[in-house]
């Protein structure tokens, strides 16, 4: 494992604070989940999305969902790419990162298709102009009818944009879903069982319905990312990038241009990218995916978790009671992942309580069925193995097998 | 009319970028408008709303609707009355912005009820602590209970809440509402006709359903009205509150603290508050009042437009061709209007073009409904006049009798 010597001391000299505290984000997410404790949790309290009564339609057989998300910090990654080399065309994967976190949510409880779409753009009009808005908005419409062309229906029923210059600082884009979808069809997650594997989707590699190679970091940990990874240039370069609150030794503290080439080797081919590229990958849908696994399997799938905020901690908070995890076989640490680690010098308890790892996607599924699961990723292009499988324990825990031993959560 | 010197001197030497251009904001929106040239403009493309086929629930009789929208930077009012005097209760009050701007806007289109409700909030954990997510989220309950008393449904399915303090000043609230309705009762404008009034409905005041006075300035305009009205001492105390992008001479020109004294004398009864309060009155919802009025007289109203973004000159956009349209009874410009042309000086065409001026949602209607419209909304509290009418003409166009004579657009 490498350590950069800069990152390394930087962690010993910034405790007891947490570089991701310090910088202001929280993967856990404690106060939200505080002030959200009195709202209606929906009809499966265990299911990764709240699902409710068919509110919408009136038909008790039918449920209503609605889901919000966007691409977070990532714009700003977006913007210091398009501002360096001109290229509007990152703002596209914005439009596909903000869609996506929503839309493989849901895949988690079953739903992947009668699906309508809003977008919220919040902008500093001072900095952000119309063509950027042409990219995110005429990106979204271009995902939309690529996944229509996989079976997967969205419609998109318009938007805000709104120029709100002294509340952000360049720009916030963020998209609500909404679906009805048969109730008897939803993932509860309350079928996961001891003994049932788990399935793991990779986010890295090159999916058959991708243009370029994708280094599968999607929208979560970018803040992280982009401070551990990227040269304090930009912070001299862009202050509007980052939080004046931030104390300064801890923005921006690492070694790279954005524009700095990368070769990445994957499945016997070569990429040549660079780091900024790698970083705005745009977030993989697995809609294709899980679509063909509950159209021709739907038995098959016990439990679903997106491995988004919390990275590969995210499942425990939806295994069921009696229950704990082991997962001892992810991916290899794709190499996004290794230069963050490199950079930051964090531990590993801390990359996999903040990013995926490589791992975007878990089903929990009966062992019998892990092969042709399997197969289906493959059919797809996508990596999958079984990652990882489910124990009977009267205490809920998540032990993984990390490359520098086993840690347990 | 009062006009403060300072603000006059402003506007003569700020010529010719407008302090609304400078500031980063665009009533018209026109970037905007390019940008979403492409998408599907609906099934009504006269309405207030974009409106389209039955997606969620496929029944050809029905329509689905999604809409979002936001507090914009009233949100940033809320931050300095909050950390001036310690009152989290403002925040209750944006979370009713965030809402109202969406359900009233909906409100144009008839739909009053079979609402699901989703928020976006991103914040700067720096700033933005957990008891204000609480008051947000909790508060937007306590207005769905109140507006389900009234009769309006709205479930509240969740939402999400994000630490993004590089992207994010201070905090932005947004949210996003889901219906579905029944075709043959959607209002699409295109029944407008000349000869029909327009019955103005007050935004100030104090509804039967309100528990303060409402100065009525809504949503909308608030970046101008905050700088225009609070004195340099909020650019000093919290640089947090506006982008550095402005030009320092545009930040914060008016005279007032928010925690300066103001009594306003309305209906009879004096109602003694301070100027945050003012600004920060929660965007009033005129649900109740539509939903008696399509419920009793459903046939009396041919269109309706929210005097949102764009204030008085807002319903050009959606009288159908051959019509122009003639305002020359419009509330006396309630107390907040006057204090912010006071202190930046804008001529009326621009406070007409930014401003609501107190006459929030505008009924077009036959001349001989005109009484039994204004009866109900007297009956809630609120005042309502006839502010003006619709007329033939080849070339479409609204004149506005202003104090000061009469304006066209």
């Amino acid at each position: 494992m490498l350590l950069a010597p800069e990152g390394l001391i930087l962690r010993l000299i910034s405790t007891p604070m947490s570089l991701y505290q310090q910088r202001g984000v929280s993967a856990q997410k404690e106060e939200v989940h505080a002030a959200t404790s009195a709202l209606d949790a929906g009809l499966f309290p265990q299911a990764f999305c709240k699902v409710y009564p068919d509110y919408l339609g009136g038909d008790e057989d039918w449920v209503s969902v609605m889901h919000a998300d966007g691409a977070g910090t990532k714009s700003i990654i977006a913007y210091l790419y398009w501002k360096e080399t001109g290229d509007t065309s990152v703002w596209r994967g914005i439009a596909q990162d903000a869609i996506v976190m929503n839309l493989d949510d849901l895949l988690c409880v079953g739903i992947y298709d009668n699906l309508v779409f809003n977008s919220t753009i919040d902008r500093n009009k001072h900095l952000i102009p119309g063509e950027v808005l042409s990219e995110l908005i005429n990106g979204s419409q271009a995902l939309f009818d690529m996944l229509s062309a996989q079976g997967i229906g969205i419609k998109y029923l318009g938007g805000e944009t709104a120029d709100v210059g002294d509340v952000v600082r360049t720009i916030a884009v963020n998209g609500t879903l909404t679906a009805r979808w048969p109730r008897k069809n939803i993932i509860s997650n309350e079928d996961i069982k001891a003994g049932d594997v788990i399935v793991g989707l990779a986010g890295f590699g090159k999916a058959h319905y991708e243009t370029a190679y994708n280094s599968g970091i999607a929208s979560n940990g970018l803040t992280s990312a982009r401070h551990d990874i990227l040269h304090k240039h930009y912070a001299e370069q862009y202050p509007e990038s980052f939080d004046p609150n931030t104390p300064y030794k801890v923005v921006y503290t690492g070694k790279y241009r954005l524009t700095d080439s990368v070769s990445i080797h994957w499945n016997n081919q070569q990429f040549d990218t660079n780091i900024g590229q790698l970083i705005l990958s745009p977030t993989r849908t697995f809609g294709p995916v899980v679509k063909q696994i509950l159209e021709t399997m739907p038995e098959a799938v016990h439990g679903m978790v997106h491995c988004s905020g919390g990275g590969q901690t995210k499942c425990l908070k939806y295994i069921p009671k009696g229950l704990a995890v082991i997962k001892d076989n992810l991916f290899d640490t794709p190499p996004i992942f290794r230069m963050i680690q490199a950079s930051s010098g964090a531990d590993y308890r801390e990359m996999y309580q903040v990013f995926n790892m490589g791992c975007r996607l878990e089903l929990f599924a009966d062992e019998r069925h892990a092969h042709a699961l399997i197969a289906i990723a493959a059919a797809y292009g996508i990596e999958a193995q079984v990652t990882g499988r489910v124990v009977a324990s009267e205490k809920k825990y998540l032990q993984i097998q990390t490359p520098e031993g086993s840690l347990e959560y």
